[in-house]
């Protein structure tokens, strides 16, 4: 019985576990974790459990044990193959991000509508929107990263569905709800930054139930 | 009173108020509003309560007018400067990024380590970052976008304290918390990637307690 919060918790301790196991540390108490990801330890606890991750009162956690057991439960095995349709620059710079492999995941391919963009030949190629279909159901695609206008958010969601694409990462500023048939997780950095300023400019007066 | 959460979610009503607008609406309902962001419409009604915003059960809420009072709170007639630090693919991408005008947000400068990049005769320029400490001091710089790789991101918040910006959106994977005297919001794109990826792949199993 996985939820979405769950789910990210878990991305969180791998993250930490993986920092703290950069540093040198073999073992972790829930105590470290719940302090640094802000949420109680018996909530850390409880997860740990629910996910078959035991450790003990006095010695914590081994660190690479939970880290193998995170990558069970994710099936971090597969490479996780992802297209970007949208290659302005913030898709063209998704597109690259270098974080990408260390988890698994590959960026194989750019999708746009303007021929300007398009290069068949380049390393990650970039093929006209036309050929998004295709290339989904040949390539056996999940996952895409859409990264367009705003004012083509819309549509571009529907050609997505269209081809059967099961999960959108929305980085336009046009929220979309999830459906049986699709995740839309959607990042919209303006709505971030303008939440940020307020945060800064009002910080004073903001009771700050912070819940990141 | 008001908290991260709630500021978070006024940002989403302008956004979708903004949008209705565009598409010619007037009037909207708190349950058309509920609707759309998955909330309760009891909580729509009580943030705008909070906020001195009032509607009729008839004729629901004038959308001019709930876009002004929220401008009104958010205090939007200022232009917001912010700098960002760390301009490879992706803090380029952010410095020319063409959504945050509307918003009345301005990126005014970039700084980087690497020559290469350093550009100070640019439209936006980019400083080495031995001249971020005098640039936020002279121009009463509060926010900043940290891009830099994973690896420099501790050291980059340390100077980011001491020149005594208050408020930074990270987009490294390496998650900071914030305190009193600078707040930190996370946005780790590889961690939202994963998460996606993840509930795709097991959507059957995952009980969605979607709390976007």
């Amino acid at each position: 019985m996985k939820n979405k919060s769950q789910i990210f918790r878990l991305l969180n301790y791998k993250n930490l576990l993986k920092q703290l196991k950069a540093l040198g540390f073999k073992k972790v108490f829930s105590d470290n974790i719940s302090d640094t990801l802000e949420i109680s330890s018996s909530l850390v606890r409880k997860d740990f459990g629910t996910f078959g991750i035991t450790g003990n009162r006095k010695g914590g956690y081994d660190i690479e044990t939970v880290l193998n057991k995170i990558d069970d439960i994710l099936g971090k095995d597969e490479v996780q193959r992802v297209i970007v349709v949208g290659v302005g620059r913030i898709g063209q710079a998704l597109m690259h991000y270098n974080g990408f492999s260390n988890e698994g995941i590959e960026i194989i391919a750019g999708f746009d509508t303007d021929s300007n963009r398009i290069d068949e030949k380049a390393e990650i190629p970039v093929y006209s929107i036309d050929k998004l279909s295709d290339y989904v159901h040949n390539n056996k695609i999940q996952i895409a990263i859409m990264s367009v206008p705003k004012l083509a958010a819309k549509h571009t969601v529907e050609i997505l569905e269209q081809c059967g694409i099961g999960g959108v990462l929305n980085f336009t500023s046009m929220k979309f709800k999830s459906h049986d048939e699709m995740t839309i997780n959607n990042i919209d950095i303006v709505n971030e930054l303008e939440n940020l300023i307020y945060q800064v400019n009002n910080r004073e007066e903001i009771q700050d139930n912070n819940q990141n």
